[in-house]
């Protein structure tokens, strides 16, 4: 397209509301938190370092802590009135080893590209060889029974349901696998499992994501197989359902380690003991980056303070990036956070979590009482010309939605969710991957709607 | 994330709306033409092979006529009542060799990756060497005259505005350069131009584009260069403003050729004679395999009808594919099939072009009678729940935009722009930039509209 898309997109812009409220004052503000994230390149540099410096940043891990030092880091160079760490224990699981598959068929061996669960059990150096069973669902494994699944490794194929409209509700309808498997199959004296990796993407990558044990049961080694690679499975179990299947993975869990959340904040001008929280968490998977998943959560959350800053907005109550540890796996950041809330009886009008990707913000989804979900809606009109229309009673996040006790207004940043589990949790969640204004508008969105809140209280 | 990501998506989907007119026939026919959208890879496929097995597709080309008949051979095996090409004559530019660039500096010679502007002449073999005259207005042009200006290369160094939402503002707010830039330098007697990319991305891809000279004045040549390089550029001028820079183009013009328009479509079972049209554009730029510039809006509008025929509407107009040739260049396609519904006297009830990439669309924008429009913004109730939240006046599409004497409502399918001008008129519109989803989502919206004209007219 060249013609007439300067005029179509100029259109579009005015008639979307880009000048409807420029008399008023919030409207200027908002306007010009949105301008200063869209050219500035700070929060996405920050990403890079974040993403191609460290990387990965398993909880527990060498990285993790790598991350919170680069954090508290940049947070100290920010002039703000606070910034420091809180202390908390968390697990310490290793992948170990790169993982190794193998099917031996008739025609030859075939390999898989295969990666280790989160904090599943090893299967010991020599590996694990077994026939494999491949069951879709809860029922078609329990009709199997012991009979047919003892001794075998349990292959769970079920594909994730495209059709609904967010890809969450894709990764909803699989991710039961990932989670239960392990334990389902024990149950009937399986040796181990390979499951369909969550997501509604179509290619090679293996996905990782935490899985359970149930003490009682024991514990059997677990895998993940990309979309690609599990339709192949399936394929050669067709021609051949006696193949051999082996695998290898040298993951182990050590004694608990300390870590921590980072903390950086801006005093409140009139309210300095009124909290509004925004953050995302610091932790990621092994395989890629944590771009995604959730570098941007966090880039975008120190970036709402810059935001402030660099505008000259004075907050009345304190705005405080809580950067958390340990959302993948047992999420003791979040509940550390929520406990030491609790017991400084701290209070906290709103808490804001961006963990869905750094991609086009649509909205925010509130956790929060009628009446709190009542004014919050009342701001929508200031952020439609920016194209979020979705202004909803829903989920939060994981960190934040342990404050529910405190009264605060939880809330969760909606974005597109169309390429999230293109990359969730695999090797392609890198730098790259992150489009520098998708992400912006995230930061300016809830700078926005944070600005909204001190403002006028909820 | 991981642990409530299913409840607090789940959540989501039912308060957008997912259920909300569940018990309505039509809100269930459209909820299928999105659940077939989203689970089939055929439009995918498609767009695969137009950009693998052909390529950039540039208006005169054999690219393009292997693509004329690649589309025909698709709506021939597609069951349609009717299929043929519309003929017309079209311009015949071709880049001719690799462009060279290079600045010889007092450190030694830098080079630079540069392409020729879409339809401008040739350095000739040997290239054109001069001393630079950077520029960032018109004003400023305008300011320097002659004395300055005379047989130097003039370099239109102005960024693209990053503040507006849409990234069509920051294309217009620089595209005016390289369509211009070439006529207005030519006065002052420069024997060349070379452009800084019309785009919000900063990397190192060139972009081409059509520009235009005006017949009274000497046509000198026009080049292309990245975002990042002509900062580059600009950092060497700094350190020597008289530096020689040089470049060769060997792009030439021959005499028009045959071209065609390519049409499918559906006959109404009680109008037939009554005709709503969506389209895309064959012809690319030939730098990359113009998958978002409009290899997705062909693909995505022969979806539309691949749709209907899978869930089964018979609809009651004609519904009509039009895969439009030469929209990057001189739009003859457009203005060929506006002429042939003119003569004909054929009645067109509406006309959607898709040409904005094959992202997330949020909407159409309407070029048409108050009337019409309000008949339109009556439908968008249907498709909020996808997410489809801007129903409003504003300019359609190149193509279509050419039936407006028809009295038909003219729409554009409005897309989330922010990834746009990373591949428009590169070498990086590749496939591999679409996400499969997020064009089926368009595919579905258009589907939907299409549906709800049909049935109840405008």
């Amino acid at each position: 397209m060249i013609k007439y898309f300067k005029y179509f997109l100029a259109s579009i812009l005015i008639l979307t509301g880009f000048n409807a409220y420029s008399q008023d004052v919030d409207s200027a503000v908002i306007r010009n938190l949105y301008s200063e994230a869209l050219t500035s390149n700070i929060s996405y540099e920050n990403l890079r370092e974040l993403c191609k410096n460290i990387g990965g940043r398993l909880t527990g891990s060498k990285h993790a802590n790598d991350a919170i030092k680069f954090i508290e880091g940049k947070l100290k160079g920010m002039n703000l009135d606070n910034v420091y760490l809180q202390e908390l224990k968390v697990r310490n699981w290793e992948r170990g080893e790169k993982e190794v598959a193998n099917a031996m068929t008739k025609k030859g061996r075939v390999n898989f590209n295969v990666c280790a669960l989160g904090i599943s059990v090893g299967t010991g150096d020599k590996g694990l060889t077994g026939k494999v069973i491949e069951v879709k669902s809860w029922e078609e494994l329990k009709n199997l029974g012991k009979e047919n699944i003892e001794g075998r490794i349990v292959f769970f194929s079920r594909a994730a349901d495209q059709k609904g409209y967010t890809t969450g509700y894709g990764y909803g309808s699989s991710v039961d696998q990932r989670v239960k498997g392990a334990v389902e199959s024990a149950r009937y004296g399986a040796i181990g499992v390979i499951v369909r990796s969550a997501t509604v993407a179509y290619d090679g990558y293996p996905h990782t994501g935490v899985m359970r044990y149930n003490d009682s049961l024991t514990k059997i080694p677990a895998i993940g197989i990309s979309t690609k690679e599990s339709d192949i499975l399936s394929g050669l179990l067709k021609e051949d359902k006696d193949l051999e299947f082996y695998f290898r993975t040298t993951c182990h869990q050590d004694a608990d380690v300390k870590s921590f959340n980072v903390i950086g904040e801006i005093k409140g001008s009139e309210f300095p003991e009124e909290v509004i929280v925004v953050g995302g968490h610091v932790d990621s998977w092994d395989l890629g980056e944590g771009a995604h998943d959730d570098g941007t959560g966090i880039v975008q959350s120190m970036e709402v303070l810059r935001l402030f800053q660099s505008i000259g907005i004075k907050p009345k109550h304190t705005i405080r990036f809580v950067g958390f540890m340990d959302e993948e796996i047992d999420q003791k950041g979040g509940r550390k956070y929520a406990d030491a809330v609790k017991n400084k009886n701290e209070k906290h009008l709103a808490a804001i979590e961006s963990d869905g990707g750094g991609f086009t913000p649509h909205g925010f989804s509130f956790e929060a009482s009628d009446a709190q979900i009542e004014k919050l809606k009342s701001f929508q009109k200031y952020l439609e010309p920016y194209w979020m229309h979705l202004f909803v009673k829903g989920g939060s996040g994981v960190d934040v939605g342990f404050l529910k006790e405190s009264g605060a207004a939880l809330i969760g940043l909606i974005v597109d969710s169309q390429r999230y589990f293109d990359y969730h949790h695999s090797a392609n969640d890198v730098f790259e991957n992150v489009n520098r204004r998708e992400m912006q508008l995230g930061s300016a969105s809830m700078a926005a709607l944070i600005y909204l809140i001190d403002k006028y209280g909820i």
